[in-house]
């Protein structure tokens, strides 16, 4: 059985946060790990970018319905629900640990969601959004510099 | 069609939020609209408990299937669930407006989903937990100093 | 706390089924229960009507966001989802006991719900669809002769 | 992107559905499709052991949180709910097309939501319950005879 890393995130971010959620991906790869995301833009799909690079294996879970409009061409299996926002509960559950990159409401409610289901929540400082605001915010995640170290401490905090 | 007001907020919190919470049924009681809560304990129980003097209607929305466990003896009808936390996405959807008082991952899950779904949220100040920490967060919420006013907040944008 | 019946079945069906769910609608109403439907129109907005007019109490379940583009003008109370076909796992959850009338592969979906869910399910002999499958089928269901029938069976089995 | 073929049905089954699923699941992985499944015991499980066999991939969703409960030991991904058998919904959904087996009220919720959400269906005929209930019934599914004619349609179906 294989280790469920998310990687969750904005759909519009910054050209350095797609950088560290394409790292974050070739790491999750690298340690054999599996990698779920929403399976649209931004962090997203840069984070499945990454994964693919490094031969590894993603999976998006879709608002939508129709596979075809998946925005996020690198993922290996996707997988479509009918519950828009709700399938946010979705990858929450479904995840062992979970990184934030930057992030809105959709990422909030994944970490909040998240953290009721007893999965921790590593953030990376500095990409803004959801990420910085839980950093100085009354919920227990963990924090990270980086891509690297979030992945290490991801996959340290499950095993 | 009748207004549907959210109330949601901790299970545990101080005496002083509990009688907010009450006054917050009481007056969405006295404005006809309906009041809609996760049908559990503390701030929700409150607020159920304040609208049926009011002569109000509540419903309470269960995280579990069995309506002879519910926590709230106060509400008018209970729809149980069967999907735990999960349930709170459809508190988010199912109000036209929510006011948080106190709370924690699962009042900020509840949040995070009404604005997904372009549902006002008002929180009241210096009640603690989910409801100050986004008072000085990145969220557009609105911001109450009473239970009397966070009602008057929340009609007023609804209409 | 009251009782919560589920009417469930087709949007499109004949003049006679929508006669039957008007006067399911308004026993519903005489006997003080809730009426939970869908929202939607054909056997839930003639339920809803016959609900209305005994001066009785009706809800709406949505598998949309928008209140506005309810089907159902004769509910007192709508609760909008973003789940799309998913709301139905809702509306089987949160009744106590179902009738069906009629129906698709929708109501096929609130029925099996309900029965894991340990839900009664009442469907009514001769409207056709997945109410008559279900009779000579393999699930456990109790079969009414008329509205009247059926909803004195759902009280007697919620008892 | 790979094709996602569900298959469903009975925790208690006969010994020879439990063949049929093993040859279901060794199919899948021979057409090098993805075998989703609930991620119990019955045909889940043994649909996952054959698919382990031939070295195919398999994703479990299941109706709890903890994935130290899972029954299902050759699972390559494993991915928990809160929902209980509302996971059912997103069972139907991230599937391209599905198998069903035998089978009680949960394989039923399945088959008609997949059927709402226009995947096909297909039906293993004389392995009982809600197979065999499909094949004289008024939905629209596919039958097979044996468990490589049912994996040989779904490829069909969904190509």
């Amino acid at each position: 059985m294989k280790i469920n890393v998310g990687v969750i995130g904005s759909r519009e971010t910054s050209e350095g946060n797609l950088k560290i959620a394409e790292e974050v991906g070739r790491e999750i790869a690298k340690a054999g790990a599996v990698l779920i995301c929403g399976g649209r833009g931004g962090i997203m799909r840069a984070a499945a970018k990454g994964c693919k690079e490094a031969g590894g294996m993603s999976i998006g879970i879709l608002p939508i319905l129709d596979k075809k409009q998946c925005d996020c061409e690198y993922l290996d299996i996707v997988m479509p629900t009918s519950l828009s926002f709700g399938r946010n509960i979705f990858i929450a559950s479904a995840c062992d640990v979970l990184i934030a990159i930057d992030g809105n409401y959709g990422t909030m409610s994944e970490v909040s969601f998240a953290l009721n289901y007893e999965r921790p929540v590593i953030v990376i400082k500095g990409t803004g959004g959801t990420a910085d605001y839980l950093i100085n915010g009354i919920f227990k995640v963990s924090v990270a510099k980086n891509a690297r170290e979030a992945v290490g401490i991801a996959l340290k905090l499950v095993k």
